[in-house]
């Protein structure tokens, strides 16, 4: 499956803002200084590790933001595979700018190859699994859209992505409703009609409670592997059933195992490491 | 030392910012269906793990935006040391703003407590050492002023914040300029009073070069242990020096060990895990 | 149902730029010349035609922003039901701040009580069917939340609020992909788990085509009432039915009594009258 | 008369914001996962009523911003009269810009088009008269700017643009002031002298207290046709007479026919209609 | 004659921005690294020169977005007389608050002071003449609003604010049209019923042309005092005169004898010296 | 040495807020009304006054912005000397665009080129003498980036460019402290390693404490020459030594003859007058 870039109206403003960011107020004294207004260089973008690309469609608008005459030829598009020492873009052009871009342009790249990587590394471990690893709202605040887009590069799916695209019924919920059939009675009442509904649960019970009812998806929280096999057993394709509760790469296929329609791994977007990509200087 | 919050007036924006990213255009729709608008609540923001505290002053932030009627009490303030179980605040008020909030503010709260953390963590490993860690400019676009301020809240040092707070020169420029001399005397006349000079080196030779003409720093780049032992050797105090390059919690301890001033890890904020924070509703 | 307010974090940018699109760089040249900074003042926001309140909340942060001293007592709610005389607010305080907010309050709360009003009027001929209306995505640009909003308080339910929460398949997208199969199933495969499919289908033919496959939702757009009959009888209940395509307080009884579940009114917030309410001076 | 565009300057941030309203955080899931990156297609903005186009610069910003590569070619331009069928441009391009770009471009285009032509349709009535038609302060919020120009597209006057460029002294300013008088003397006063002055009067008795006073032009509010030929009379060309007060094209014509040099009629810009206008897919 | 002061919606974004410029990524690094939290202090905005007291509103938001504890006492108002020595406000509370506010709070206040005392200077010595003095559009850019209220507050009167609430012909505009009679008919044509128009002329022969025509004002562009004495004489007070070119301080009476209604000085905005207010710090 | 100009993302934002500025919500309407869309004109930009140009890149982005299609051809760069009537940059295209920028182009154009010029002329007295001239976070608000890239173009240096990026402990922070060990060591511990430190001290003793303690630079506040020249002897180059206080272009030759290594004049920033460069239109 392909996933087509996020439009430029959605990442300019966020790569003008890390500009600015890292120009403060005198712009880049180091290069103004020391580097020749005239001189030409070429630099390439490479991996130092193995992973999937996402967020060059940042690092190439963090280039051209600051300097319109670089002209970058890109190798390997966003959503490709890494290996150590691949090429992913070469840039030509005046060396100021690529030395002044540089770092805003390697940060959104090192980023958001990071989740992608993460992503893929999951991905292969469910090959085997009808499973499929989603994301979670619990993303860098500000980058929301561009971190749930390096999922979706990464092979990964979509969670919802804000408070006011599907419905989410957690335990809180519930507790403050009364009980779960008089919250879910008022989400659906509540909820247009391209509206879906999910509910956490953290026992047997309510899930049987939950499926009862009738929920497009139920949310397994902090579940024993035994449990979410019950909870698959029991459920029988009425609802998605989707894993939840802190896992990790290291546990992920055990919970896929148990025959789970979806497992969200907050861990992708809150705390997956850089991809290391360098900006080789070729003078 | 205390480390004093950022104003209000720079950590406001980012706050906003990342509400209307989670609200999206038609706000909470899981609790405006279900939670009754009388309804009042009390909540505890309590940590799951060890670990030190930052960003709560932007968490609150978030809460007294979404509901000025929260009141909200400070157990743990930023910089403090956490174990697992301890409350960190607690909330009361109305019960829907409370839910609305909740997401944003644990992002932020769990982004900063982690970097805070991590930092804490390597100022441990330093103890015996006369080395500090400092961060880089490899942060978070967006985040830089409040990820470095969680830096300092763990006990580290904040490097230059942008391209224009400092000279920092590098490989690329040196190449740039045709020789490291005329790299330093470039920056040298077009540096204010007020700004410092750093220059990048990667092999011995380099540093020599570096002390002959007199900078305020040298960053010595990817050297090993022995290297930088040498290198110490070599600037005799003369200039502060400074390791650097894949530094992580591994290996900081041996680094130290070689009598660097300063140890800088990109880690901090561009890999940091988040610490696991969690709101307690108490009803 | 109740209808929640939308957070102030999301209305009060919208305010503040009405604010200062009428204020100018001069501010109100009127009031400023002719009214004593002393005067207090009182005045009622009334309405002179049936209808029903939203906006209120907008009208509010209006008048606070310009004075915060000035004391607002709400009489009528957002939601509630209007009769021409009504009182729908008491506000006193500052006379300057009370006349120079007037307008700006006033085109907020009059846009808004027209789609609430028009929605109210749509709802009342639709209280013997099923059916319900929804609105579209034809907006006023900058308004899209809430005018959505205002249809919510006006009794009516909200379509997808942008390109990004549903999948709306129509024609164009159809002829694309080949076929009716091909767009469907690269939607599954494209779109997360909470994300719901509608296909648009002008004929019964098509109808058939989408039902087979089995999509959430059929948009059946410009078709007669009997032809919607059919559609209804076709369906069966396997899919919501939606009817689309120029609608208006004029046909949406006949077309409710074809049994389809919903009617998609983008009159509702492109071309809603507005509802006349005024600011009584009582000086 | 000619009425340029407003510079992009103006418009590009509306247009920004309203891309960004309907792409929300995932952009367009419907076209992204079913359209072809590489399909080219041809589409025709065609209208399907009588009217007078306004807003196209708007619409062609709205797709010129979503993908740089489309081609436009227009055919009738702001201000021409449009009969049902026409074709107002030619876009030819990649398909999923059209397809993502079409409805906040057709947002615009309606909207604006539909001020444009309700005021033409005033415009005609007037022909036979002296009076003009004038707009109001009681525009959607944010789109003052472009909603006033739709009215001079369409043929019609600006009355003010906001609170800032003209004095009009309404009755609570004259109760805030004590008299007629003392308000026109403190606004002279206080105004510079670019700025006109502006008296509403209600009765004929104010008016020649008004005139006697001497001011720029006089607004006679809610009046009744005999009173606007009395008013008319008594002013005899020494000031501006401008009608007021919930005018529809109904009984413009009446009011018209009183001799009033102005008619301002606020259901231009809160209550008129979208004008109905389509994009015809060649594919 | 009051000025009252712009309303906070229109100041406060100003305010923000010129605190963030100077706080930075990392804030007052020498208050937070000195001051403790807990001291409080007591400090007093002093005039050292003779003047006129304009931006306090201004200074006083910069101290509140900072540290909202401070209370703040207004001595001398916006607008009112200073002698060296006099104390403007007393600010009393957390010293860091105060002392991080400072330079900004002192930026705008000394800014617009400057403007407000230059102009009341000029208006002292047109006080026996009935010319008032006028400001231009030659502003700095992003201050037009505050720096012409400040003109207002030292006695001034303003011109237009933009180049969208007046229409003022110049010679190129002239040139454009073909002649002058040509460009005032089209102008006519074009401007709404509360926009007026005023032409520049270099000469007398052009002034002729102009009152021949009838315009509301003329702008006697660089004319000697006695070509100004003539053309006043020509003009017999059916337009308003405005002398403009070049005028200062020290040609301004000269100006004024000759009889003009108006002298524009654009020297106010662009080129009046800082009014020196200092902070002294009570401890 | 070259003074390269700050990247357009630095400046755009800027322009454009200043073109909004003038536009307001109607645009130029004098141009507007009377000069024919396809007229076409040169323009040329031209000194008045000797001088040094800076500010061009914002005038060029003023008429670009207004319109793409005016091409403009830069005689005299960013930096260089200017005599009167010396061409700046010729500019040819639509002749609308090229008179509705010109005011703003000009503002920019006049202002920074005033201050570089003020700078320039400090400079020539300084010949001499090994003292620099810096500015002063005395600037207006808004345009501190640009005012000081002004005032290097002038030949000037910069003095920190807000209260992030150096540390300046003042008499109040010493206070505060309670002396001034307490308050450098503070400082110390706080600072990151790259951050400098400068003391202000009034009296020779302070100055010789400061001496002991060691510190970066120290500012020579409001001293008579006498002193200064004692403070120059005493400081024996251990530090910067900075004159400052009221320093003003007819008393910097004799504090430069002090032997002070820097002399800073906030007057530069916050009291230059305007360069006059007018836009000579060619037709």
């Amino acid at each position: 499956m392909t996933c087509p870039p996020l439009p430029l109206v959605m990442i300019e403003p966020l790569v003008r803002a890390a500009l600015l960011e890292d120009l403060g107020r005198a712009g880049d004294l180091t290069t103004d200084a020391i580097v020749p207004a005239a001189l030409k260089a070429q630099a390439v973008l490479a991996a130092r590790q193995p992973g999937v690309v996402a967020g060059l469609d940042l690092a190439i608008c963090a280039f051209r933001l600051i300097e319109p005459e670089l002209r970058i030829r890109v190798i390997k598009s966003d959503g490709e595979k890494l290996n150590p020492g691949d090429e992913i873009a070469l840039i030509e052009g005046p060396a100021r700018g690529l030395l002044t871009a540089e770092r805003v342009a390697l940060n959104f790249l090192g980023h958001l190859s990071g989740i992608a990587t993460a992503t893929a590394g999951i991905v292969e471990q469910l090959a085997d699994y009808k499973a499929k690893v989603v994301d979670t709202r619990k993303t860098t605040p500000g980058l929301r859209a561009v971190q749930k887009h390096a999922v979706k590069l990464g092979g990964g799916a979509n969670h919802r992505f804000g408070l006011d695209d599907a419905i989410l019924i957690k335990d809180n919920h519930i507790v403050a409703a009364g009980d779960l059939q008089t919250a879910v009675a008022r989400a659906r009442a509540y909820a247009g009609h391209l509206v879906k509904i999910e509910v956490e649960v953290d026992t047997l019970d309510q899930l049987a409670s939950a499926l009862a009812i009738g929920v497009e998806a139920v949310l397994l929280d902090n579940m024993t592997t035994s449990q979410l096999r019950e909870a698959v057993a029991l459920t029988k394709g009425s609802a998605i059933t989707e894993a939840s509760g802190r896992i990790t790469p290291d546990t992920v296929a055990e919970v896929a195992a148990t025959g789970v329609d979806l497992i969200s791994v907050g861990w992708l977007t809150h705390s997956a490491r850089v991809l290391d990509i360098g900006l080789d200087y070729l003078g």
